[in-house]
């Protein structure tokens, strides 16, 4: 059972745009049991789109096309899978009325041309698209299925997960994949290897263990192939609880779930609530919080005090303190935690203050140089933070390392589950 | 002049890398006038290195491969490549000192898997790596060119740029192709497309026009080749500003400069300070102002308000007015613009409140409904948006029409410069 991938675009040979959708589908597929042969990216061009297809149609037995579904000009691949499977544009009703509803929800006037995207070839099986314009296809022909999906990655990803792959999976008769993420904080991916090398030599054979790490994060990823569910299901949770019995502290939760859902989560379960004082994440923190549908419920609010006006006047840190010690100390971020929490009368408050970069770094605090701190009505705990010198990386970091230390206080005394 | 890039290895065929090193080709490439016409990823495989070789072959005058030089054992490119070209593996002296000496900087072993590393076919013409164990190859073939380079992004991107790149440039005697994007907030691409209708249509036939839509944001990429440099850079010129011209207050800069970057100089030009209010983008505004170094000089701070005792205890929000007029209302965002900017001391401050959703919307305010605020010294102006159903795009779409509200009253009586 393979697949190919092609990515129809000229940002992507022109190298404006990095193919994330093509690895995001790449890991989807694999995870559902289907291997990947070959990504192609090619140009918006009618030759171009039908030599690929003829290529790929040789060695796939599926192909998934994303791009040039867009309603302007340089996007023409609906004509050409059209002449391709011999097939006419009809008008799509539903695929209308659902432009139709997306665009009265934003008060856009409905042109010509997105009556146009309506348009679909008259064999192929139309995908609603709900969060576009575009609607996805699919096509049969001599065994294969070849489907198309626009490039838009939020819009391509709800097509892949809601109806592309339950259909694959049916139509093929999948064997079965059992997969499970186990998400760490604390630890790099090498040293990581080190704790849990006796779990990992220990795998059989049919079950695999993959290393994925990001900033701040390292996903490991168990993988469990054969034909009986429930079994793999069992294998798969007894080697995650191995794991975590070696490194508990650093599992903060399963299958792809965020530190910030994580908290919120504890937080929601324990009716508490969170404020934040951020200097260096400059709002990050928060945003992640309020990234969680509900957060409403246990965030109340943050003061970015970016400035050190403003850490001494709203949040009572100490001028002398800021004098002597640096913004980037263990004093001020301990008191820009006690500080926000009284002010904002909430039950724990984070804070962070440190230099992100690229700039302001010094032989004592270097680039990297990190407090973050915590209040709740046990008093406060801080915690410093030698990081890289890449600035993003940093916000997320330290943004990432004072969720995990709320987190640490939250399950104090609880147990987690798989 | 058509390049082709084959990109090898089953990391990217698994999704667990992104293929960065492809689209920083992609665009090396086409800066220096080769146009990318196909870019594959493939198995470490001998069918599957031959097939892709065949294929480019036909396609392209130049075909550069990455990957599958290191010296585990599912990397087989050397000896494929060998076989391709009907060549023999030989023992390359200076590519084996090479080896040694980069062992012997970071005091590493030399192992008989190093000594192979330095074997090259006999027929083509090496490229040292500097930085790396496996060295460029580079073949011609039937007035074609191949070219194998190690998929590690640092040592691949020194022989592109110091190597591979020139050598095209002397063999191919290259024409220019000549880039500018235009970066626009404000309306959707259909919309976009009607408005600048005529200069599309009137765009000579080696000049093309490409939409590139991000949520929030449509990215309008100018691209013409020819033997001319100066020629097609006035041309190009020329139409931005024709384009410019038409939708002058959408155009918010030039070549990917993100909308925190442009404003951020603009405050930093004229020197004045801001500071936010957030209520429904949650610290997304702060977080994005505080992503570009240097910040400090022009960001104050925030204050997040999401829940309403904070918007009227910390933002002075009349309690009648919320009650009134409700959390998201004109009224409520207005205030929460001057309460901060009255607080924080700042020439300027931006406020939000809105539903971002999922939940949360009413049949009067749904999900989407968002309210933005700018206040200076000359009072207070908002304005009413209405965005969709998800709520990360209506956290970020939010953001940047608040950030292109404050951009606009900067630019107020100044001329922006293509």
């Amino acid at each position: 059972m393979t697949a190919e991938i092609i990515s129809i675009g000229d940002e992507l040979l022109i190298g404006q745009v990095v193919n994330t959708n093509a690895s995001w589908m790449a890991a989807e597929l694999n995870k559902s049991g289907i291997r990947v042969g070959h990504i192609s990216m090619i140009s918006d061009d009618k030759k171009a789109i039908n030599d690929a297809l003829n290529e790929a149609g040789e060695r796939a037995n599926v192909i998934l096309i994303t791009g040039g579904l867009g309603p302007t000009k340089d996007d023409i691949t609906k004509q050409v899978l059209a002449d391709y499977f011999g097939a006419k544009l009809i008008f799509h009703d539903p695929s209308f009325e659902q432009v139709m509803k997306l665009f009265k929800a934003r008060n856009y006037e409905v042109t010509p041309i997105n009556r146009k995207q309506a348009e679909i070839p008259d064999n192929c099986i139309p995908l609603l698209n709900k969060h576009g314009t575009a609607p996805g296809m699919w096509f049969e022909k001599e065994g294969k299925v070849y489907v198309s999906m626009p490039g838009v990655p939020f819009e391509m990803k709800t097509l892949m997960t809601g109806q592309i792959i339950p259909r694959l999976q049916e139509k093929f008769n999948l064997g079965f994949i059992y997969h499970k993420t186990i998400m760490t904080h604390g630890l790099g991916e090498s040293k990581l290897a080190e704790q849990i090398q006796d779990v990992e030599e220990g795998l059989p054979h049919h079950i695999k263990l993959a290393y994925l790490p990001q900033p701040g994060i390292v996903r490991l990823r168990l993988s469990a192939s054969g034909n009986d569910k429930d079994f793999l299901e069992n294998e798969i949770k007894k080697y995650c609880r191995q794991i975590r019995d070696i490194i508990p502290e650093l599992v903060f939760g399963f299958d792809d779930v965020s530190m910030e859902e994580v908290v919120g989560k504890l937080l929601m379960e324990k009716g508490k609530t969170l404020s934040t004082a951020e200097s260096c994440t400059g709002g990050y923190i928060a945003h992640l919080i309020t990234s969680i549908p509900g957060s409403s419920n246990y965030f109340t609010g943050s003061v970015i005090s970016y400035s050190n006006d403003i850490k001494i006047k709203e949040l009572g840190v100490k001028p002398v303190d800021l004098d002597k010690y640096g913004a980037v100390s263990k004093q001020v971020v301990e008191q820009m935690a006690a500080g926000v929490r009284e002010k904002l009368g909430t039950d724990y408050s984070l804070a962070t203050s440190g230099i992100a970069g690229p700039d302001g770094g010094t032989d004592e605090k270097p680039v990297g140089t990190v407090w973050i701190a915590l209040a709740s009505e046990k008093g406060v705990k801080s915690k410093l933070l030698h990081l890289g010198e890449h600035r993003g990386r940093n916000i997320r970091r330290s943004a990432l390392a004072a969720l995990d230390l709320l987190r640490l206080e939250l399950i104090t005394a609880s147990s987690v589950d798989t």
